[in-house]
């Protein structure tokens, strides 16, 4: 077995140059440890980008866009109409994650992985719809196998295509009404948590409107559960046969734009590039994409906590820890887009600091 | 009364700008409130810029150091010559404030408040010497009251030339081997908090420097509170005889840095110029300040939590709650200088986001 992939031959992070930066993290002017957790970021990229002074020169963003046939059951605050008009909002750079985007000099790139409406989109979206909204997954699957595999292939392609262009941090950001119905159904498909702990307000649903999410999530685990083969709430179980019974929960239960992230996820690590988790959508297509690919998970970092209640239980489920808490809960991918100087000033720190020696600095005494 | 002007003559924040500034975040196409922190920032700085729309277009760096007579007393994890030494890192950029400072393009000018050793400083650091490091406070006052005061313009005289060239934003940072003893001290003494819950490691000290550490700030409060006429563990007086106690205590337990850090607060306020607070040390000055003019207070806002577990306790004293938690714990203004992208991209998506109506975007339905 190659030394740079795991059992699935997926790339695992090159432990020699994590060791190198940790290393040097003990020699710069500083107390040890002192950084906290740009240390461990420092540390983190030497292993994904196999460089003890890592750096990253090119990062790049893909908003997934696509409607929810579950909009129908009135889970969201907002019309689904939102969804198409945010990709004219995206064109012209008017949306968070635009100003986001130009801040930190990233190439952004809004897909349609399957909007309902108008069929013309707006100038520089890049059409890749699959279909028009996934079904209702209240009454039936949300996306046949076919669409699922299509809809990853999308996220895939884009990940290849940001590779070759040289890029060394991906983020995948989401939107689409009523995506945060289909994303709790996943967290709870994969982690066996109740949609109490998972459903939440999403954009601000109402209280009305929050009970009515809870009791279609509930219905729609049931029904998926029972498509798959599962008896109830259970821990998933590995191998092929787990695998099958995940990609079906997910045909059930997910989204175009959700599929499109986790096959973005599962590319990106297949390549060895490391990406940057969002919020809520993000982590359940993180989610998604470990229960298909484990190999995936050593690739992926979260960037910060949605105010959304249930991220925690996905970000537990994948043993994460989100940089920072800032009461979020856009999506887009502008959690991480956000966290983005924060990683890149815990690498300029780690290659760019003195060591004690060069400095001339005493060490500690004790 | 001008209106804005309290009644200690301090410059009080625009309601007016950041009233606007709250109605403009509901225009922004987003979901209400779904920007959390980033969206009180915008409205924060609205108010201290006077600006319904504010950027940031220069912050500045000041990094105070000095040395502390209860070095002697075994408090630390490095020796008192790191303070001189690191002077010569930072003249050589090689330190992490200036890898910081130089991602954010900011201004950072290394002030000598009081370090021991060669008088000869490194080119490029400001030479204000009050005197060769304080007195040791466990045995005597640290600093006279006019050694207090020379500190404290120190901090200010930097604080006007700094507002004279346009900065809208100060960050102070620390740099004095056995600086956290001082700060426990007088996070104690400015909150009646036990040494238990105050007295860290600082950069590092272990068990026995610890418990050494604690015996010296408990007898250190003793004195001076005796000294000032405080019976024991008091909440503070206002007015103008609970004024005289705090700079008694000031003088009696700080640092010369410490001094400088509080003045250049209390001067920023007085310009209406906001400031960033860093971590233990900068806080425990924050606290200082706001003691001996509580019109500051408005003016400051705090950057990041640190793992020096009392530094909670003096934010929470001064109600303040920091947008992150990245367990840091170097001082330099490192912390406050992380923080300075994120308070930017607050701005920017506050001024460059579309609106609902700009975009043809539907808002919520209920």
């Amino acid at each position: 077995m190659n030394a740079r992939l795991n059992s699935l031959d997926m790339p695992v992070p090159d432990t020699r140059s994590e060791a190198a930066a940790r290393a040097r993290q003990q020699q710069l002017t500083k107390p040890p440890g002192s950084l906290g957790r740009l240390e461990e970021l420092a540390c983190w990229f030497a292993g994904r980008l196999r460089s003890p002074t890592p750096q990253i020169s090119r990062s790049e963003i893909f908003v997934f866009a696509a409607d929810h046939g579950v909009a129908v059951r009135g889970v969201s605050a907002f019309p689904q109409s939102v969804t198409a008009q945010m990709l004219g909002n995206f064109a012209n750079n008017g949306a968070a994650i635009n100003v986001l985007a130009s801040l930190e000099g990233c190439r952004i790139e809004v897909v349609d992985v399957g909007v309902t409406g108008d069929p013309e989109l707006p100038r520089g979206v890049r059409n890749e719809r699959v279909r028009a909204g996934t079904r209702d997954l209240f009454s039936e699957a949300a996306m046949t196998d076919d669409e699922l595999t299509a809809a990853l292939s999308v996220g895939a392609s884009c990940a290849r295509e940001a590779v070759q262009r040289g890029a060394q941090l991906l983020i995948a950001g989401d939107m689409g009404i009523a995506n945060t119905t289909a994303a709790a159904c996943l967290i709870c498909a994969f982690t066996d948590a109740l949609p109490e702990q998972v459903v939440g307000r999403g954009t601000g649903v109402d209280d009305v409107g929050l009970a009515r999410k809870r009791e279609v999530v509930t219905a729609a685990l049931a029904r998926a559960r029972a498509a798959a083969g599962i008896a109830g709430p259970a821990v998933m179980q590995s191998g092929t046969e787990g695998v099958a019974a995940c990609r079906q929960l997910f045909a059930h239960l997910g989204g175009l734009e959700i599929a499109a992230m986790a096959g973005l996820y599962t590319e990106a690590a297949r390549n060895g590039v490391p990406v940057l988790l969002d919020g809520y959508i993000s982590t359940a297509a993180a989610l998604a994409a470990v229960r298909l690919e484990p190999g995936a998970l050593p690739w992926m970092l979260a960037s910060h906590r949605s105010a959304e209640g249930g991220h925690s239980v996905a970000l537990q489920a994948l043993g994460l820890d989100p940089l920072v808490d800032l009461r979020m809960r856009l999506g887009e991918g502008s959690g991480a887009a956000l966290t983005l100087p924060i990683i890149k000033a815990a690498l300029a720190l780690h290659r760019n600091m003195a060591t004690f020696a060069q400095a001339g600095v005493d060490g500690a005494t004790s």
